[in-house]
């Protein structure tokens, strides 16, 4: 972020929990993630109306999450909002939380994600996937 | 999710924190987010290489950020990743979680909202929303 923690604070009076994220307060506040990698995968199936091969892929991402370095996930599918500006025609949202660059490089090399790869990625046809770090 | 809570835990040994997010535990395992509403924005500036609207359209987030229904965001660039499905083009990421559709609803009637469309639309040229709710 282009501001300190304090400034943040100071300038909008919500807590900012570095590091790890975040017990959420019951007091319906915002809470920011800082210094941390988000890596969100959407994927295609080729077969989208079958409901089988989507179970597929949602069983193989929970094996997924199984990697020590992911420290929050969340499988998700298109939601019922329709805007022109949302792109909602991806079978499945694959949304995951890294503490830093080097950790979401070791997920891409890690066992547990090539045998993913290896029984998953003949279900799907177009996978995109956006990286970001804390924006300067 | 297409198991139930019990299965998951029984077939992962991962705790699943419903409701709420999540405290992280400390002990490197993964969590996953349950009945959540993650609302996904990329942003591409109007003058990508311009660090005053960039600035903007950040400072114009954290602003945004004050809304009540917003559980956590995070404010993203692109990471230094490139791989042929990397889509590392777009300037800021806002990724955003609600507890529930209508959350989300109400968040972009807000006000707040709607001021930061007045004040930082002239910005961006163009943008891509992915809303999900848990895959089922």
């Amino acid at each position: 972020m282009s501001t300190t923690r304090r400034e943040f604070i100071a300038n909008t009076g919500k807590a900012v929990v570095a590091g790890g994220l975040i017990t959420l307060a019951e007091n319906n506040t915002s809470e920011m993630a800082e210094n941390k990698f988000i890596h969100h995968v959407y994927f295609w199936l080729k077969n989208p109306d079958s409901k089988e091969d989507k179970a597929k892929l949602i069983a193989g991402l929970k094996k997924l999450s199984a990697v020590k370095t992911i420290k929050w996930f969340h499988i998700g599918e298109p939601a019922a909002t329709s805007r022109e500006v949302i792109d909602g025609s991806y079978s499945i949202s694959w949304c995951t939380m890294f503490d830093n660059g080097p950790d979401q490089d070791s997920y891409q090399t890690d066992p547990i994600h090539l045998k993913f790869v290896e029984e998953c990625s003949s279900l799907w046809t177009k996978v995109i996937v956006y990286d970001s770090i804390d924006a300067k």
